[in-house]
């Protein structure tokens, strides 16, 4: 763990396309979190969809309407979403943006 | 969880003194997971400490001197670090701003 790059990630670390008109850049992992910045172009969808890991999201910029179980709330900068493991929940981003999305434990799918 | 404020955090869910000039916002959490809000003041410190929790930290806004490990290094909004279970970590702020922190498991501590 002596690698700096380990621990301070000013530059992309991993940037992936994610899907139409949106792009992942990971921005730091270990097996038990990953923190990652999902840009979204306007109208782009994160399709409902469940997982194993608890995430929480916050908004940087732009305007998403979230669903979350059976909730649905439009979200802006400095909004915040919490999902727990398997909870079904997705994304229709409504203003171009950008969202910090942290799991735990890492999403092995993106490495 | 059937809870919509277990999902949507729009406002501040709790905010504590953490220390002088700076304020802890937790923005969501259950036992696998917890994202907060740091503010700081310009002087504030976070001091040298370690703990059990993995972390993961994005600068929404200012300017932080981090010591992580044996490494230092300057931060500034758009940047993160990430800090591996037990690793000795800390901050200076050089200009007032925001922390995101995200621990796992939970900071049971700051409920």
């Amino acid at each position: 763990m002596s690698d700096q790059q380990q621990f301070f990630f000013t530059a992309p670390h991993i940037t992936q396309n994610a899907g139409p008109d949106t792009t992942r850049t990971i921005l730091g992992h270990d097996p038990t979190l990953m923190m990652l910045k999902m840009d979204f172009e306007k109208g782009a969808i994160g399709e409902i969809h469940h997982h194993l890991h608890t995430q929480a999201t916050y908004v940087l910029s732009g305007i998403f309407e979230f669903t979350i179980g059976d909730k649905k709330r439009v979200v802006r900068q400095g909004d915040a979403c919490f999902m727990p493991a398997d909870i079904p929940h997705g994304c229709v981003c409504l203003e171009a943006g950008t969202l910090l999305d942290v799991f735990t434990p890492e999403r092995e799918d993106f490495l």
